[in-house]
């Protein structure tokens, strides 16, 4: 044991009051599992993001801003003990819903004896009031690589009390309680709440549309009742594929949630298959959706009539040989596309015209949206006025659980939300129409413009930072803007002035030649870097990929397999794209935004892409910037801008 | 406290070991319910009944012959904790299935953490093996007078384990997890599981009959998964009435027993409504049904094919006012119809054609039949050939908890199952076709005969003890023959030899005049009686019943609110017969079998009525039997017998 070497040892004198420090000027232990319990704790802990104040958190959930107060509420599951939460008015700083680390809501009901799974809250429901629809379970285990027992997973309500401070369970039984008749599922689970005036439209053009009495008995139906919410519940069918149940409140009597009428299977894929080549563009559709999501998206927000239907959704895949209840990979994932009725029974089907990566990032996954109504505190704060669809994405501190050795209990903490992201439709203007367009089973569908066209204009996800975060995170601490500089020679060069701590924002473009596509150009940055340690965040055209190579992130992870160091990479095509004001063919400029927030790593790029994970350096002085380049091929870095500070997201934590 | 005028009051050195003995040879004490518990114990406990070694019985349920062994196994809830059974291989002596007061299942598990409510079983159910399909219950209270909650009552399945000794649950969810969709139910209980010929043609016919081929592949369905198992849950539907929902085993996979397709609501009733006038022959339809059972009914014993449907249910009547939560009326009614599919949506409909109570005594209640077959232990040990329908009728101690003051401690058990009864189609021949045959709402169906008849059959439900149950009352201890008698003025007459104990079965045959018919004559017998004490049993013509006046069957009962001396009466009409020799017209003969089980008391008439209460006699001394006659008119009694004795039902009892 090498303790000594990193740890002052502080023993006071009562055995129950011993202190220890850590000494990240010296080598890491060889084995941070021995140390004491959160000894680690403040080493990689960020402090812009969402993350409970100790303990485990998991799958965000259960978001919804109040109709009252017009606060949005944030949830995730916790410590696997159930749903916990806190407040935002400008999601930038939060407040724990409770002090004492209490939770929402918690297993141990009649409908969840064993747990609580991710739920979605309708705004105005029981009572006009806060409603959680939940995933109640029952039994354990549950895999979609194992035989699936029947009522293990059943959707539940629970009715914000005390202004959300808790959900109080219907004292009754579970609202969805099975899965659809004699099928059988691999989960159904995390059920998401939605309006959708499109689904509205297509469900009553199933009456007999000649029939003009029933048009319009239908339509007045809907407009008696109020516009009817929709669910998606995730999973999947044996031998068959992943799948999302959908679901329509039933109208049928005065309780207005008690029912919910099925409408089949709206989207399902084949069993571990993938959207075009094999994990080309949107990793693939495994085994077994979890965590569908249903936005509506304008290039604006979020309109559930005119918007293009995007769902959002975790799959679980897995390597060969499949080891029985393990998903070895968890791909986080959209798909946007049409939303039709079947013409022989009438049934709405979701089939996706283009799809990919909601992130890029191993650790990435469970997605959970809400719709951030223009009506909202943060909204009227920040003066947007459009209704945006906010998306958090879920970081696992320790790869699903499956890093063995990692510190847990040293570190007391586990995982992060990442920032939280506005999902909108995202244009890609004066897109020159070649091959590099015209693939199939891409994350892009191709408006084509007037005849006799040479350019067209893409449509995709745009994903970034929600504005009034980013603005946020690059208005606090100080800023710092290095040179324009162009690279034309491997080299790693440091900046003028790097960061003096790990808590910083790095945006940066990078204009390549129409030669570099054919090179084995890599360029970027090195990140975190000392002698010792850095993390290199680079693109590279001959795969067009944006790489984080962690192979030399940390001191620590030699002898700390936990601390995951292999390389992670995500899909990026530049395309070749007409100059607007010379009229010049080049290739797109590469925007980066890199949030550095001490080990969480978030890359952004060109308003489409994210890339995150953890980056887990161990010295204190780790703290440099370099410019990266490799291979042959001239780069040119301009508007490189460092803002170095963050700020708390937890103010009120002590 | 007069306790001394009938107590024996025999405290020993240890203060724990205080021993009291009743004295019934002197008055009773006022308050039955001040003496210490399990004092009045054997009292008016019945010796040749089924109920548990001490303690609550509740609702028969959960019966079935063991395919392996052959034995028949018996269950019943027991002290509101679950259910109890015993086996018996002769419908004569039983063996509880566990001697240390167990259960066969508690609720407390993860389908029922509140109760466990009846059930029925599949004699080869999971792994071949007796499954018990059962009233899953998570919320209370459950009542037809206040709202339903949703999920209270779910159906789930346990399969027997080490012989019957217990139910073991799935360890999964209810295979029927929720009542029919938006259904707002008043009750969905007692799930009652048989197979029917009958309704496999009938649902197989729904397919489109011209299509040569559907129909085949229809019945090609049937021939390779075997005839499916049905099941009828009983409950009704707020402000529409009681209803029997009818459900059929799911063929789609290879989990035999896990999904049930719902067929719709095969019986439906208004709210409060009656088979013909209100209470004239089968009582009301209440506001909710409960524990209804299906037979395929034929004259010798149970055929699915051939048989006449016969439904047995429990009606929950009330008083007006209506008391919430309260029933103050609980009818134990049969129904025979036909079945048939609905020609606008093929969904099976039973409609009665005759109605009537399987007993008439208020406190007779939850009967649960089940099919013995052929092959049991039991016919082959009397040498019975052909399958059986045997129905256990609950008798409740303490007029379904609403006995006010009943000394329930004291007693140290309530209630008692009525002997087995088989229930058949019974015909009634030679009947002159006059206006008391052509009534509508009745009990019975005219068979219209040759053209040119004068007489007519009459068809109805057939009620009497299990043969071999019976065979053993009358074989048991001493036969004393009463002489013929013809009574003419009011009188009573007491027996040449009366019993000496309060165990006997009593037969007669009582012929009446035709002018009988519209006098105000009153006729039968006093049995229990003494100087202090009698109960009376007559039939009288002027409302055509019979009927057991208690008001001096007990001298415990003036000031023991709890023990009820209230009339017990239940409709029977004697038809005009015509001799079968002579080509005479005459009234029916009267048969009567009386048993007297102690307190227990069941009066069987005519093959096709039976009406059973309680006689809680208190005089050691009230054994007398007596020829009773009111009115005027004249009665022959005949075959006038009392074998007294009966058997000990549970002899493997200490």
């Amino acid at each position: 044991m090498k303790l000594t070497t990193t740890l002052t040892l502080a023993t006071t004198a009562t055995a129950t009051a011993t202190s220890y420090t850590l000494d990240t000027t010296l080598p890491p232990p060889t084995n941070l599992s021995a140390l004491p319990n959160n000894t680690l704790f403040h080493l990689w802990r960020p402090r812009a993001h969402i993350l409970p104040a100790k303990g485990q958190i998991g799958d965000p959930c259960a978001h919804y801003t109040d109709p009252t107060t017009g606060v949005f509420h944030i949830g995730y599951l916790h410590d696997g003990s159930g749903i916990a939460g806190a407040t935002t008015s400008n999601l930038v700083t939060y407040t724990d819903v409770s002090a004492n680390g209490s939770f929402l809501i918690q297993p141990g009901g009649k409908n969840d004896p064993v747990a609580v799974f991710d739920g979605s809250v309708i705004p105005t429901g029981v009572n006009n009031t806060p409603t959680l629809l939940y995933t109640s379970v029952s039994f354990l285990p549950i895999h979609w690589s194992i035989p699936y027992t029947r009522g293990s997973e059943t959707q539940s309500l629970a009715v914000a009390v005390e202004g959300g401070m808790r959900f109080e369970r219907l004292d009754q039984g579970p609202v969805i309680p099975d899965h659809p008749f004699a099928v059988d599922v691999t989960a159904f689970r995390d059920p998401f709440v939605f309006r959708s005036a499109r689904l509205d439209v297509l469900l009553l053009s199933t009456t007999d549309t000649t029939n003009e009495t029933a048009v319009q008995a239908a339509v007045d139906h809907w407009t008696e009742k109020g516009a009817p919410w929709y669910i998606v519940i995730s999973g999947g069918v044996h031998g068959q594929g992943p799948v999302q149940f959908l679901y329509r409140q039933y109208h049928g009597n005065s309780s207005e949630f008690q029912y919910w009428e099925y409408l089949g299977e709206w989207w399902q894929e084949a069993t571990n298959s993938s959207w075009g080549a094999e994990g080309g563009w949107a990793g693939g559709w495994g085994f077994n959706f979890e965590t569908g999501n249903v936005a509506f998206l304008t290039e604006e927000g979020h309109d559930p009539q005119t918007g293009m239907v995007v769902v959002t959704l975790g799959t679980e895949g897995s390597d060969v040989p499949i080891v029985p209840q393990v998903s070895s990979r968890h791909d986080m994932l959209w798909a946007a596309g049409a939303v039709e009725t079947r013409p022989e029974d009438g049934r709405v089907q979701f089939t996706p015209s283009m799809a990919g990566f909601v992130d890029c990032g191993f650790s990435a996954y469970a997605a959970a949206g809400k719709v951030l109504p223009a009506t909202s505190q943060v909204s009227r704060g920040s003066g947007v006025e459009v209704d945006r669809f906010l998306s958090f994405v879920w970081l696992t501190g320790d790869q699903f659980e499956q890093a063995e050795g990692f510190p847990t209990a040293q570190q007391g903490w586990t995982g992060s939300l990442l920032l939280p992201r506005e999902l909108t439709v995202r244009t890609v203007d004066h897109v020159v129409d070649n091959e590099l367009v015209r693939e199939e089973g891409v994350s892009w569908v191709v408006e084509w413009g007037e005849s006799e066209h040479t350019t067209v204009t893409l449509r995709t996800l745009g994903i970034a930072i929600a504005r009034e975060t980013k603005a946020a995170l690059l208005a606090n601490g100080s800023v710092v803007d290095e040179a324009v500089r162009t690279m034309r020679e491997a080299s790693v060069v440091p900046f003028r002035q790097s960061p003096a701590s790990k808590f910083f924002v790095l945006t940066a473009q990078l204009d390549f030649p129409a030669e570099a596509r054919t090179s084995g150009l890599q360029s970027g940055f090195q990140i975190l870097a000392s002698g010792l340690e850095h993390t290199t965040i680079y693109y590279q055209f001959s795969n067009e990929s944006l790489v984080i190579d962690r192979s030399q992130t940390s001191a620590a992870a030699p002898t700390n397999p936990g601390l995951d160091s292999f390389t992670e990479s995500g899909r990026l095509r530049l395309f070749d794209v007409v100059d607007e004001e010379g009229g010049q063919q080049k290739i797109e400029t590469l925007e980066l935004t890199v949030v550095v927030d001490n080990a969480v790593l978030e890359v952004y790029a060109n308003g489409r892409f994210a890339l995150s994970t953890w980056a887990r350096s161990w010295y204190a002085n780790s703290t440099e910037i370099r410019f990266f380049h490799n291979g042959e091929g001239e780069v040119h870095f301009r508007n490189v801008s460092v803002s170095e500070g963050l700020y708390n997201a937890w103010p009120e934590r002590k």
